[in-house]
C-alpha cells in the first residue's frame, strides 16, 4: 500500500478545501523508554515491534500554516527561511501533498524550542504539529486514533505525540498498518523527573530512518532485538502501573544500550555517541554506584536524558548543573 | 572435573622435583581477531566459543623462576615485591600448588614489557611464560598443545601465547577440557601492522573474568554470540587464507564492537571505553571515510590496536603520534 491509499483508507472522503485560512498547532515531543528501532514496512513507517514513550509536556513544536497564493510553499524553520530543495522542506512538502489539491499552497512556519535533528525528537512532535495543524486547517474533526496514524506516516515516533504522559505505540499486524497507532495510559507520576542534557547540538552524522535500516540489515544482534522489545515493554508497563521507579529507569537505560549496541554491531558501524556522551554515562553509572538511583535513556543523537526522582532533584543539578529538568506529570495534566 | 584431575589427566605421571635450581622463559601477548568472550566450565576455563589471535612477537611477559628455601613464595612483579594475598599473588601461587609438592617454594620474578591489566593481556603471556618456566624447571619436555592445555588453566587466552602469527583456539566439544586447546594457523601475513595505542593504563573497573560471566548471564544478545562467533571465525580464517585485508580488519572490529555490545547491555552495564576510547575510533572511522583502510580491535581495557597495512604505517603514525607499531610477522619468524 502507498502513503496516498493509506491517508484515505484513514480519512475516507475527506475535505481538502481549507476551513479557515490559517491554523496553528503546538506538539509535544516524547522521548521512548523502550524504542522504536526498525521498519517492517518503509513506505508505511510500520514499526518491526512495539514502543513505550514519555512526553515531555512543554518541549516540542509548534506549526502554523497560512493559505497563500503563490505557486509553491514557503518553509520557515527557527525564524529561517528554508531553500524547497532540503531535505527539511521536500520531506514537510511531500507530506503535505498528501492532503491538498496541487494548487494548494501554504507559508509553514514552524518552531522548535530544542534543537532540531539532535535526537530530541523535534520530527516526532514535527509532525504531530503539522497533522494537528492540517485538521484544524481542513475542519476534519479528527479524533486522536487519526491523527496518531497520519503522523506516523510523516515520522513513526510522532505518532505517540498527542497525548501527556506514557504512550504506548502499538506495533499491529495489518499490513494495511490501521492497526498501528498510539494510545496512552492513564498512570500519572508526579515524582517522576527527567532531565535533558544537552551536548551537542550539531545535525546528527546519519539519519535514524537510514541508521535502524542498516541495523535491520547487518547487526549481527538485530534478530534478538523484537524479543528484547517484548521483554522490556512488559517490564515497563508493570513498573509503570506499580510505580517501580527501578524497574522503569533501568528497563529503559538497558533497552537504549541495547538498541545503541545494534548501532555499533551495524557494518559499517554508527554511533551516536561523542565523548561527551561518554563521559556523562561513566557519571551516571559512578552516582548510581555511590547510591544516587538515576539512569538515563539516550536516542539517536549524542544528548542524554536522566530519569530520576523529584526528590533527588537538587542532588542531580549539583553533579550536572547545566541540567533541564522536565515535570511530566504537570499539574494541569493530572487535572485534564 | 577439578583443575588437580585436569592437570593429571594432561601430564599423566610427572615430575614435581625440579631438573634445575632456576628457569625462564618468555612469552608474547596475543590480541584475540574474534574474541574469547564466554565460559563453558569455569574451574577449568573452557570456553563458549572458539576463538582466534594475532601474536605480538616482541610485547609479552618474561617470568624466572628459582627453587628458595623458604616457607612461601616470593614474588615480584615488575620489579616490585608484592604481598602474598594480593589477587595477582593468590592467582600464581594457586597454580604453581597444582604442579608441586607443599614443600617447594620460588622465587617468581616476573616482567611484562606492557601495562598490566589494561586489557593488554599480560595474563595471557603471564600464564604462557609461567608454564613454559616450569616445563623447564622440572625438564617436563611437554609438546606445545600440553604447553596450551595448562596454560588455559591459568588464563583462557593464554593457551593462545605459545605460537606467533595467527592462533586458533579450539572449543572443544569434551568435558574434561582435553580437547580445548590452540593451534597456529601457518599463514605468514609480512604486510600486516597492528599499531598499540595506550590510551589510560589504569587498573581496569572489573576484571574480564567477573565481566563475562555477567554478559553471560544477563546481556540480552549473549545467545546470538556463539553464532556469530562462529561466522566471524569461518570469515577471519578465509581471509587470512587469501589475504583479504579489509575482510579480516573489518570482521575484527566488528567482532571486537559485538563483545562490547555485550557488556553495555549486561546488567548492571560494563564499559571498558573511555572518553578517549571514543574519540579514538570516532577518528578511524572518519579517516576510513576519508579512504584509509584502518579498523581498530579492542580488548577488555581502554585501549585500542589498530590494524592496517605497512604502507599505511607512515600516515597512521602521522594521524596518532603515540602509535606502537608493531610487526607481527617478523622475518626471523618467517625463516623459523
Amino acid at each position: 500500500m502507498n502513503k496516498q491509499a493509506f491517508v484515505s483508507s484513514v480519512l475516507g472522503e475527506f475535505s481538502q478545501t481549507p476551513a479557515t485560512e490559517i491554523a496553528s498547532a503546538f506538539a509535544p515531543t516524547n522521548i521512548a523508554l523502550c524504542k522504536y528501532w526498525g521498519k517492517r514496512d518503509v513506505e508505511l513507517n510500520l514499526p518491526v515491534t512495539p514502543s513505550l514513550s514519555l512526553t515531555l509536556p512543554e518541549k516540542g513544536t509548534t506549526t502554523a500554516l497560512t493559505v497563500i497564493d503563490k505557486a509553491q510553499d514557503e518553509i520557515v524553520l527557527n525564524g529561517e527561511t528554508l531553500a524547497n530543495d532540503t531535505p527539511f522542506s521536500r520531506r514537510i512538502v511531500d507530506f503535505l501533498d498528501l492532503f491538498r489539491k496541487a494548487s494548494l499552497h501554504f507559508h509553514i512556519d514552524t518552531r522548535n524550542n530544542m534543537p532540531s535533528s539532535a535526537g530530541l525528537a523535534s520530527s516526532a512532535s514535527g509532525f504531530a504539529a503539522l497533522v494537528d495543524a492540517l485538521n484544524s486547517l481542513f475542519g476534519w474533526h479528527l479524533e486522536d486514533r487519526q491523527l496518531s496514524l497520519l503522523a506516523r506516516l510523516g515520522s513513526g515516533s510522532a505518532c505517540r505525540s498527542f497525548w501527556q504522559g506514557f504512550v504506548e505505540w502499538h506495533r499491529g499486524e495489518q499490513a494495511d498498518g490501521l492497526d498501528s497507532y498510539a494510545e496512552p495510559i492513564s498512570t500519572i507520576w508526579p515524582e517522576l523527573r527527567l532531565g535533558v542534557l544537552i551536548l551537542d547540538d550539531r545535525v546528527k552524522p546519519i539519519g535514524s530512518r537510514k541508521a535502524m535500516l542498516r541495523c535491520q540489515k547487518t547487526s549481527c544482534y538485530y534478530p534478538a532485538w523484537p524479543d528484547k522489545v517484548d521483554r522490556d515493554l512488559k517490564t515497563l508497563k508493570q513498573a509503570i502501573q506499580s510505580k517501580d521507579f527501578e524497574s522503569l529507569a533501568e528497563t529503559s537505560e538497558n533497552n537504549a544500550l541495547a538498541m545503541h549496541a545494534l548501532m555499533f554491531t551495524a557494518m559499517p558501524p554508527i554511533s551516536y555517541w561523542t565523548p561527551a556522551t561518554q563521559e556523562v554515562m561513566q557519571k551516571v553509572w559512578w552516582l548510581r554506584q555511590e547510591g544516587l538511583p538515576v539512569y538515563f535513556t539516550q536516542d539517536a543523537g549524542p544528548n542524554i536524558k536522566l530519569l530520576f526522582e523529584e526528590k533527588h532533584t537538587a542532588a542531580l543539578k549539583e553533579h550536572f548543573p547545566q541540567l533541564d529538568v522536565v515535570v511530566p506529570f504537570l499539574q494541569r495534566e493530572v487535572d485534564r
